[in-house]
C-alpha cells in the first residue's frame, strides 16, 4: 500500500473523550475513528489487523472441523423468552428496537439462543453430532460505560464458536481440543506468553468455566496466580473452597490486573434443555443436546495487543496481525527509485512511504503505526547494496542485503 | 468440503411463511436460514457464496484505487440531524434504539452522514482530494413488508462506495470509471446479459441517477427499455420530457419489471454542503468537496441469481459465485476410492458427497444445490480412466479423463 495513495493520516490528537491509550493511539495513528463511546470505525490498516486476527482465529477452529456461519444481528424474542434471556432485568444490556410492523426486537448481544434454535432444522439423530458452528459477528451490548477503547465495545466483533455433542465426554473431549487451539490461537497473536487461561465461575450447569486473560494494568479484572502460574483464578472464584478444590490450598498466590481476551464454557443443557434441542440416540430415545460455547473477543484482541506492546512512541503490532511487515522509506533520488523497485517486489507486505515529506516525518509515522520493520534505502544503504532495516521493537538498525530482505 | 462432516443438510420442507422462490430454495438446500421475514443466517454454502460475490467486488474496486474500511451500525444522531435525515417523517425505515446511559441511536440504513463526517479529519486540502472509500457492511431498514426472500432485507449486506472530489469534472471522471467497473462486475457475477444501467431520478443536485436493474418476473421495479437496450428507463422517469431530453422520443419502449442490483449517484454537495466537508483550493479558497455514492446489495444480489436461474430441480449458480464448482460424488468401492483421491488433490474446489446415501439421493441433492458440475466416478467411468462431468445448466454429461478436469 502507497501511503500518498491513502486517504488515512496521522492525527496530531485523539479525540478528545478518549481516555484509553489504545483508543487514542489507535486513532491518532489512523487505524479506527470512533463514533462514540465504545463504538468504532476501521480504517483500511485497522481492519487489515481485523482480518489478520481472523485469518489466525479461523485457521486454528477450521482445523478442529468447525464451520463457519454469519447469524443476523436483529433478534426476534421469541428463543430468548423461552431461556429467560429477553427480560431487561436478566440480561442489562439489551439494545431493543421496534418492528414498523409491530412486535420488540433486540440486538444480538451474544448468540446461543438463535444457534440452538437454527440447528433444531439440523440436529435429529445421534448421527448428525458432534458438530461445532462458529461466527466473525458484530455484537452489541447497551454498556452504561464504555472508556477502554477497544477492549469495551457497545458494538463489537466477536468471535462464538458453539459444539453440539451427544454425550457429557464428548464435549469434554472437545473442550480439551478447543483449550489446545486457544493456546496456539493466543501464541499465534503475539499473547502466548501473558495470557492464561484462568477459573471463572461456572454457573448452574458448571463448576468452573475458563476465561483467558491477558496481564494488563489497565486491565478491569482481577486475578491471582500462583508461583509457576499453574493455577490461575479469577478474583470471583478466589476463596478457600475453591483452592482447596483445585489443591492449592496454602499456595502463595499473587494478585493483578487483566484483560478478559476469551472464554470457554461448558453450558451442557443451559439452552438445549428450555429451547428442546434434542436428538434420538442409537437405543432410539429422546435426549438433549450437550453444548459447549467459546468466544474471544476479535475487536477486544486488537486493542489488548495495541494497549499492552506500545511504548512511548506508538503502537509496537506483533508479526501476523501487523498490517503490513514493512514500512519502507527511500531516501535521495536513487534510494527513492529504489525503494520503488523494491516496493513493486513484495507489494503485499510493504507499506510504501512515498509521501513528498522529509524522512523524520516518515520516522515519526513509522514508529506510531508500530509496523515490525522499517526499511531505508538510501544512497548510503545502497553502496553495500543494501536496506537499513530497523526493528520497532528493539530499535535497532542492521544492515541486510536487498536481496535478503 | 465434506458433506458428510458438515451439519447443513437439504431440506424437505421451505419455512412456511417463505415466499419467495430465491428464499424457499436457499432455505431448502441449506444456504441460509430464516429468522424472521427480511431477516436470515447464511450457513457454510450461503457465507462461501457471498464472499465470492465480495471478491468480485472487491477486485474491481481495489483496482480503481478505493480503499475498504469498516464503519459501526449504532449511529449518533448528530450527523444526521444536520442533513434532516434522523427524521422519521425524512427517512421512514430507521430502526431506533436508546442508549441506557441516555440518547437515542439509530441503527444505520446507509453511511452517507458518518462517512463525510469522519472524512472532515482527513480532508484538508486539495491535496488530499480525490479518495475513495468502501465497505462491506450490514445494513438495517425497518421495512413494513419483507416478502422477497433475499431482494428486500431487513438486515442485510451492501457494498457502498463514496468518493471525494475537488472539481465536477473529476466527479464526473471517476463516475464514468465506477459505470465501467460495474459493468465487469455484473459480468462476473453472470448477470451481465440481463442487467442494464437505468436512468432513474436524481434529486435535488443532478438530473438522473443510474441504478443497475436486473431483469427479472418477480422484480419490484418497473423499466421501459428501446429495441437495443440502449435506453433504459425506471418507470419513474419514463415520460415524454425525459425521453427528449434522452434524444429517444418517438421511438418503441417495451415495458418489464426487474430488480436493482446497484445504483450510482452524483451527490455533489447534497451532505458535503450541509456537514461543512471542505478542502483549501490551491488558490487557498475554502470550497464544498463533491461527492458521488455508489452501491451494490450484496445479499439482494445472492437472492436475484438464485431467483434468476433456478429450474425445477433447484438453484444454478454461475462459475463465479457458486460455493464449490465440483460436486463429486464416488459409486461403489472403486468409486468412493478414487473419489476420495480426487477430492484431496482438488479440495478447494469440491463439495465432496461422502455422505452414506444411495446415489440417487446425491444426485438430486446435487441438483438442488446448484453446484455447477457434477463429476461422478465409478467402475464404468474408471474403466476409460475418467469421470463423468455434467453441467447443471445444461443437464448434459460428458466423460473427461480424470487427469484433465
Amino acid at each position: 500500500m502507497r501511503l500518498s495513495k491513502s486517504f488515512v493520516k496521522t492525527l496530531r490528537e485523539a479525540p478528545k473523550d478518549e481516555l484509553a491509550r489504545n483508543g487514542a493511539l489507535l486513532s491518532r495513528a489512523g487505524y479506527i475513528h470512533k463514533e462514540m463511546a465504545g463504538v468504532y470505525d476501521y480504517l483500511p490498516l485497522g481492519l487489515r489487523v481485523i482480518e489478520n486476527i481472523k485469518k489466525i482465529i479461523r485457521e486454528e477452529l477450521n482445523a478442529l472441523g468447525c464451520e463457519e456461519v454469519l447469524m443476523s444481528s436483529l433478534q426476534n424474542p421469541e428463543p430468548w423468552e423461552k431461556t429467560g434471556r429477553f427480560s431487561d432485568q436478566e440480561v442489562d444490556i439489551w439494545f431493543k428496537t421496534e418492528l414498523s410492523s409491530g412486535g420488540a426486537l433486540g440486538l444480538a448481544p451474544t448468540h446461543e439462543e438463535p444457534m440452538v434454535n437454527m440447528l433444531k432444522s439440523y440436529i435429529s439423530s445421534y448421527k448428525d453430532l458432534p458438530l461445532y458452528v462458529y461466527q466473525f459477528q458484530t455484537k452489541f451490548r447497551n454498556e452504561l460505560r464504555a472508556k477502554s477503547g477497544l477492549m469495551r465495545g457497545r458494538e463489537f466483533l466477536m468471535k462464538d464458536l458453539y459444539s453440539f455433542h451427544a454425550s457429557e465426554e464428548d464435549l469434554d473431549k472437545f473442550y480439551a481440543e478447543v483449550e489446545k487451539a486457544y493456546a496456539r490461537i493466543f501464541e499465534k497473536l503475539g499473547l502466548g506468553n501473558d495470557t492464561y487461561e484462568t477459573f471463572a465461575s461456572g454457573g448452574i450447569f458448571a463448576k468452573y468455566s475458563h476465561e483467558y486473560q491477558t496481564v494488563l494494568p489497565v486491565g478491569e479484572d482481577t486475578i491471582y496466580y500462583n508461583s509457576d502460574h499453574s493455577v490461575v483464578l479469577n478474583k470471583e472464584v478466589y476463596n478457600d473452597e475453591v483452592l482447596e478444590d483445585l489443591g492449592v490450598k496454602g499456595a502463595e498466590f499473587a494478585e493483578t490486573t487483566a484483560a478478559e481476551v476469551g472464554n470457554i464454557f461448558k453450558l451442557k443443557f443451559k439452552y438445549s434443555e428450555p429451547l428442546g434441542l434434542k436428538f434420538s440416540s442409537e437405543n432410539n430415545e429422546m435426549k438433549t443436546v450437550y453444548m459447549g460455547c467459546y468466544g474471544i473477543g476479535v475487536s477486544r484482541v486488537m486493542g489488548v495487543i495495541a494497549e499492552k506492546f506500545a511504548d512511548d512512541k506508538g503502537l509496537v503490532w506483533p508479526e501476523a496481525v501487523a498490517p503490513f511487515k514493512y514500512y519502507l522509506v527511500g531516501i535521495g533520488e536513487n534510494g527513492m527509485h529504489e525503494a520503488e523497485k523494491w516496493y513493486k517486489e513484495h507489494e503485499d507486505l510493504v507499506l510504501f512511504d512515498d509521501r513528498d515529506v522529509r524522512p523524520g516525518e516518515k520516522f515519526a509515522d513509522a514508529e506510531l503505526l508500530g509496523i515490525p520493520y522499517r526499511v531505508v534505502i538510501s544512497d548510503k544503504t545502497l553502496a553495500e547494496e543494501s536496506a537499513e532495516v530497523t526493528d520497532r521493537r528493539t530499535g535497532e538498525p542492521r544492515l541486510i542485503k536487498l536481496t535478503e530482505i
